[in-house]
């Protein structure tokens, strides 16, 4: 395990500290469960009470309250970025190093020197992995493929044919990139499969959730900007465009050839139809379905509100009247126009 | 392929046979396709009438239904916690057995001596594989992380390090436990990760289902209680906690540090934001969004129901316009007070 | 590269060639994009424009449209299904031939002389793959499945035992086909796993997404016709019959023993509960719930528009209202009629 000095501590966070610069820690923890070889931080003024009985060996704290803790402190304007920023310390590494041997690389493959791939790890013809690239156990990448350096695939990741990404990107387990776009001509009766011809292109500093798909384009590629960030199970259609920074939480699904701007956040289990303009800096509340093009920054949402259900039911019967409503409401005003 | 004598049945049923005790079984089937080699069974009265033509070996009946068949029957309360019983001894069984040679485990790991692992399976530093574990084709198993007595995987699931679970546990397909919460700090523009330090810990008795997601907890773990039964593709974000019995069908996502009491019953495609406290005992019907914490046990929802599309269009268009519209009914009401 | 001449495709199209017979092509492209040695199409006419300046070495057009380009043009009744017909000639094929010698085979299992197994493939006991079959890396496919002739899996398939495929099915990344149905039955507060008996039928020419879960039936099989077309990420419970040639964009999920007939369009995120009837030549808009059954072919939605948030949470609120709002229109009118 790692161990950090409180003065290592307040120099990468850039923080000023309060207490004895020689203190050992060797973990994160939250206010209410922190020992005091750990570190915690006030992010959120509702547990400020906390600080009260906090055993934590140090706390990440906002000047404007560095007096309600006695104990050690790195005083900061952001604890939560403070907090971020040492989450990268007491993250546990992975135990394989090289390339194991029952990993399948291709000739053609080119191989970074210090690449490592995990048991089962496949690599097909002409793929490219760039320095400090790490592949967990039975992932497959298809020919053509190119890792940019420093980014990882966790266990059983898909990548087929033609999909390139950045550097520093962060994969998670069960994702699929490149999978063929939900492309078919009618032919009578017939379904005729469009092949998929585009690849997938991922910028850097892009991380990926578990089980999420992003399929590659019919004829131009999928594009997924620098810094996204998709949560779990999210679905990006062909030839769909996400500008940089956006983050998706988890469940959403992109229809085909849509494109968001930069900086959106769509929260979870919404639905974006196809061929849609997204702007920069709209946001999406949850299991909403946006089917129109958004041209303005701002937040946005479909849906009904939940309510007890025996309610909800009298209400639902009553939408389904509601155009017909309108018109009575329209008549009575129309009626008592005429009546006064 | 296993048989069983219909007196067998009786015992393990701890139902009363009427018929023929030495009668062989080897299956179960439907009233309308069982063959007299099969067990069938009535649960629902709407297909009561099938019994007439029910060609089954014997039928599992509730007392008062008996007089309804001719042939052998098994009578007890609830016969479809008979048909429930009955269908463990017709499962077939996993054809591997021992530790494949293709499988690549740990120096470090602790297996119990009858532990199942299939070909390409792969298990980490410090994993513990308790007596009675079958783990099926390509599953990786991180450091760390422990599967208690007798629980299993299924083909291609993934455990990130640092996972916990307990006994008779069934994973499918897919399925990804111990993922990184979705937890970024802003840094200008930037999405700074958190690093996801907690793990995930479940219970006994748990069933999993495939495509599923579960991700680690960023301090803490996240919490999968007893006899918990998830569906397919269903989506468990950090740090959630899900009681114990409660069942969740497919395509249904949970946000962060939301907690679910006892014995729910949550409806496929459901939406549950972060940081809500669900009651004991609520059941939330499908393709509902929970956006408030529930109180009290009972029945909930949200949404519209399905129409004609035409007609949708046009109530749709007119929820747009409700709030305007209440005002109007109000102030139809306060001029006709006036008129009056 | 594959490279065809303008007369190979006319002949492949039964398309009318304008042009030089002998010009060489190797790719497909949008009409934007495309350079000399590809080919585009003309499909949807608010591209026509791009005609004037297109570089294509010849387009797909219909005759009516003949005019507009002055290169070598390609003339058909439909050059959207042109498209997709070059398009298959442009695929590129996998890299793998043969068994990998990583490949576990077991004993039992049949295997046509053709078959294309990449490395870590499992295929379990009395398995039979037919001519043409080639599954890719470490996919597994359990005891007694069939894989008919010149179907495809892609990497990281799963097939459990017992799920029976016709011929030309391609099945994509991450899929799950036949894992347990979600049966339980209620023995006090405990949950008593019904064993999930029958198996998986799928036809011929059937597609299947990314990510996608097909259950296995509790008793009879679930169903999943020829020309069936399934996006990611769907989800289909167990005892699900769904027609031929009907195709389910992302995200859907259906739930236990509901049959869908021929020719449906189901978008994406929808959901449809359990026990229903669909038609034949029913379309789903996306992001709706479908609580009961349809007995006539057309356009069926659910949900609301998208709204800007302000002003989505005061109509929100007075849905919650509805059934109240109704009685008091229904008042007014009363009280009006009196009035007069």
């Amino acid at each position: 395990m790692m161990h950090f000095t409180l003065a290592q501590l307040a120099e990468i966070l850039d923080a000023e500290l309060i207490g004895n610069a020689d203190f050992p820690v060797n973990g994160l923890a939250t206010l209410g469960t922190a020992q005091p070889y750990q570190v915690s931080f006030l992010a959120n003024m509702k547990y400020a009470s906390q600080l009260d009985t906090c055993q934590a060996g140090a706390v990440i704290l906002h000047p404007d309250q560095a007096a309600k803790f006695g104990g050690n402190k790195l005083l900061m304007a952001n604890p939560y970025l403070g907090y971020a920023k040492l989450s990268a310390l007491f993250a546990p590494r992975t135990s394989f190093a090289g390339v194991h041997p029952t990993a399948v690389v291709a000739q053609s493959a080119q191989l970074a020197a210090d690449v490592v791939l995990g048991p089962g790890v496949v690599i097909g013809e002409h793929v490219r992995l760039d320095e400090g690239v790490q592949i967990g156990p039975n992932c497959s990448v298809g020919d053509h493929s190119v890792i940019g350096a420093h980014s990882r695939l966790a266990a059983n990741v898909t990548l087929y044919h033609g999909v390139t990404m950045g550097q520093r990107n962060l994969v998670h387990s069960g994702a699929v990139l490149g999978s063929d776009g939900f492309g078919f001509a009618k032919d009578g009766a017939d379904w005729i499969k469009i092949h998929q011809l585009g690849g997938v292109t991922i910028g850097d500093d892009v991380e990926i959730g578990a089980g999420t798909t992003i399929d590659r384009g019919a004829l131009d590629d999928t594009v997924i900007g620098n810094g996204v960030k998709l949560d779990n199970q999210v679905q990006i259609a062909h030839n769909v465009v996400l500008g940089d920074y956006t983050a998706i939480a988890g469940c959403t699904a992109i229809a085909g050839s849509t494109t968001l701007g930069k900086h959106c956040t769509i929260a979870g289990a919404c639905g974006i139809t196809g061929h849609l303009q997204i702007a920069d800096g709209v946001h999406v509340t949850a299991m909403s379905l946006v089917t129109h093009s958004i041209k303005q920054a701002g937040a946005y949402s479909s849906g009904t509100s939940l309510d007890d259900n025996n309610k909800w039911r009298r209400n639902a019967a009553r939408f389904k009247q509601l155009d017909q409503m309108a018109k009575r409401v329209k008549q009575l005003e129309q009626q008592l126009q005429q009546t006064n």
